[in-house]
């Protein structure tokens, strides 16, 4: 018995000895080759459109800045995620790229041109985005979020296959044909187009309960079936308001994701992809402040899944990234050199659009709106003041250089949009936005000390933030068609 | 006995149970907490100064640019890297930081005041640097190359303790005094300051061979003993020219990383921190050709410490980062939209500073300089040429705006310094900077589809890549401070 015993416990030791070397080598070769046994099948998809690292750092700025003159950074729910990736933009057209063709890449794995959604260079279907994969080859449920129109680039990008962004209804059409069970956010871009049925009816029809009404989005449950819940308020092209420019009528983001796992929920699992639009859209109008206030309602919209992840923690993936920046922002200006002050962004009481609304909603009321007498409305709602006046913080004194930008501005803004500058110099200035608006936001945020270089998107590849199950997958660097794959070999899609 | 064994087999299978258990916890921490046995004993910090992801960005698309049209990006030696990093680089006193108080936090891991070295702050010395700790601990030879003066504020971080980076006679002396092993690149700032004896001299008394000879520099060894290696031509105050600018007369960074290994290779092991120090010289000229082809010459030298790391591959660790960005440098530009063409940079056939040199040439021996005069120097110089006229790539005519910039800056620039216009709008356009030459690398810049917002550092975090032995323990996101830590960490320094 002795002996067998002795074999035995050599046995043991040798068995010992083997998985020691093994677990030295995993060490070893854990950032060359990721191996993983992970199968998440909760996943979490998060696109900050147009977020890049300097808009993910000026809301660390700006959180961090709630004491005046208190230099701290305050991460935020994603940037303490383990996992950190870098990924490439690029798409088939341009460093610059657009969002149907880099969500297509994040969605399905594969480049094609700017404004193309699901099919190739040739413009043919390549193959499924791996919600469709996910729902017909696994059964899972799929839900698409976003503050901006539901058949807009990025939520199309992951059940439409259009040569054209631009074509919505048959975008919408396509998402009814989806099958998809939870829709939440904004509108549907050109749901009657052409006086065809519209795409809300074929929703019903198809079985969909469609509401906006907010009580009823927030008793929303697993037995509520197929669902597309908008949020009460729209502001511009049918988007959700900016997180600035809510109030208590709103369904806030982090709801609609709440929701979302409340109807998604079931034992073969979910994918749901929440896109925070408007991040890219304050960007394009260079406003930094509707910008970081969206980031950070994306946040916590990040931290309800994560709050269902710490619930479910082998089987939850959460991936956050952004598909494309926007506007060349910087912080850091040339006319502040090495000073920022984002403290001066909360005298900003509303977003550029809602000024935009405010201000026409005047000149129509008074044609012959003097400029001193607009200066009082951007007193109000951005703290600026005319040279000479005082103000609670010196800083928010316009210089002279400011006030004659301004006033030219102004004097841009009062024309018809026909009569105005079309000149280069002119789109440099505001890029065909509201010329007073525009100029508004750009002395303001430079005041801050941020800079703008553009009202496209630009070419910095942005970074991937990954939390839970496989999650170490996204480390290191890689091109946006890799993010499918990932998620491709995560979920055992054939 | 069959009991005995059915015991010992479930004594096994408990054993085997609880290795798996671990084995799958380890999986899942693996980025949470990096465990690492690697101890490298060959350890290369490399710095590039002010380079971002979008400084890195730009060199792989240039470098993917050889064929006019070709939408490719060619990676760099060190974006492949396994593992990668982000850092935020803020320090004591600003989000847009000082490259003597970043690098003092990457270099002994503490946030101090911008301007300040080794010291922290409240101007006390806080600790010794990890070259220091490194040499004094381990007995590890040191060697510091940079293509600015040795004495810059990211090589002093290494071995200076004083409270100004201007204090550039006393960090010579705090030079001569580390005993460091190997010096490279650019010459010492100040080294004769007010006819105190020369930090050359000082050197050469406490035992070093001082050389700016080329052929003696290339014929280095570890039998050298201690050695300051100077390139034979200088630029810019004493920095190494641009690698735009060099000629067969000099000695490229990646030479001097070569030589470096030569004179450090010994069987304690080495530390060599090499900075990149020019990059951030052109991005706060906003010249994007100058600071890709240092970044370009950047990579090359990379490429010869992983030759060595491949031959020692348990032994070495590459570490490769900047310690901020400059210039808020945007791959994208309002003017160009979404369109970008990078081939036009291979236009530019020198760096902004040589244009100055020359161009101050031609005032001097013409001082009735005309406009139109210049504009056959920057035809050759920037493949630029006036409305109206024709050259190879239409995109090189300039057009009536750029004109009338170009037209305006040269104005200013033919008056002598302190006539030109000192306002807030003559710092915009020109940021301090000779007008002529920072207006044509705007327009340059701007029609390839590059951006800039300012003459100084910005806020945004940098990106880590490592290689090699404890390279792992560089992934994810973090504060500069913590690249200190981590490497002392893997040194096994107390």
């Amino acid at each position: 018995m002795r002996k067998h015993m002795m074999m035995v416990l050599l046995l043991v030791a040798a068995v010992l000895t083997a998985l020691t070397a093994q677990a030295v080598g995993e060490n070893q070769n854990r950032v060359d080759s990721v191996q993983t046994q992970a199968k998440p099948k909760y996943v979490f998809m998060f696109i900050g459109d147009g977020m890049s690292h300097v808009q993910i750092n000026a809301a660390q700025i700006l959180k961090g800045s709630s004491e005046k003159g208190n230099l701290s950074l305050k991460p935020l729910t994603f940037t303490e995620f383990p996992a950190l990736g870098l990924q490439t933009t690029y798409d088939a057209t341009s460093f610059c790229p657009d969002s149907a063709s880099t969500a297509t890449s994040l969605s399905s794995g594969y480049k094609t041109h700017s404004g193309t959604i699901g099919l190739g260079i040739d413009k043919q279907v390549v193959g499924q985005t791996i919600a469709e994969q996910l729902k017909e080859q696994k059964g899972w449920k799929v839900g698409l979020v976003s503050t901006v129109t539901l058949n807009h680039a990025t939520p199309a990008a992951y059940y439409a296959h259009v040569p054209s962004r631009n074509n919505y209804y048959d975008i919408g059409v396509q998402m009814v044909e989806s099958g998809f069970d939870y829709f939440g956010g904004g509108a549907i871009s050109k749901a009657e187009d052409g006086g065809r049925t519209s795409i809300y009816t074929l929703l019903e029809r198809a079985g969909y309960l469609v509401t906006d009404n907010k009580q009823q989005i927030l008793n929303l449950t697993s037995a509520s079936g197929k669902v597309y819940a908008q949020n009460p308020r729209l502001q511009d092209s049918g988007s959700m308001p900016y997180a600035m420019d809510m109030n208590e009528m709103d369904v806030s983001l982090a709801q609609f994701v709440e929701k979302g796992i409340d109807v998604l929920d079931n034992p073969e699992g979910f994918f749901m992809m929440v896109e925070s639009g408007k991040i890219d859209w304050a960007c394009h109008a260079n406003d930094a402040a509707a910008e970081i206030y969206d980031l950070l309602a994306f946040d916590q919209a990040i931290a309800v899944a994560l709050d269902f992840a710490k619930i479910h923690p082998e089987e939850t993936l959460i991936v956050v990234t952004g598909d494309h920046e926007t506007g060349g922002m910087t912080i850091g200006y040339a006319g502040t050199g090495y000073n920022t002050a984002f403290d001066i962004l909360y005298n900003q009481k509303l977003s550029y659009i809602a000024f935009d609304e405010k201000f026409t909603k005047l000149q129509k009321e008074n044609p012959n709106l003097r400029f001193e007498q607009a200066l009082s409305m951007v007193a109000a709602d951005f703290g600026l003041v005319a040279p000479g006046e005082t103000a609670a913080n010196k800083a928010l004194v316009l210089s002279a250089l400011e006030y004659s930008k301004l006033e030219a501005a102004f004097k841009q803004a009062m024309l018809p949009s026909k009569q105005r500058d079309g000149g280069d110099q002119a789109y440099l200035l505001y890029g065909g936005y509201n010329p007073f608006s525009v100029t508004l936001t750009h002395i303001l945020n430079n005041k801050a000390g941020i800079g703008w270089t553009s009202y496209s998107h630009t070419g910095t590849p942005v970074g991937v933030y990954a939390y839970g199950s496989g999650s170490e997958l996204f480390a290191g660097s890689y091109d946006n068609t890799d993010v499918y794959a990932k998620l491709k070999q995560l979920t055992g899609i054939v």
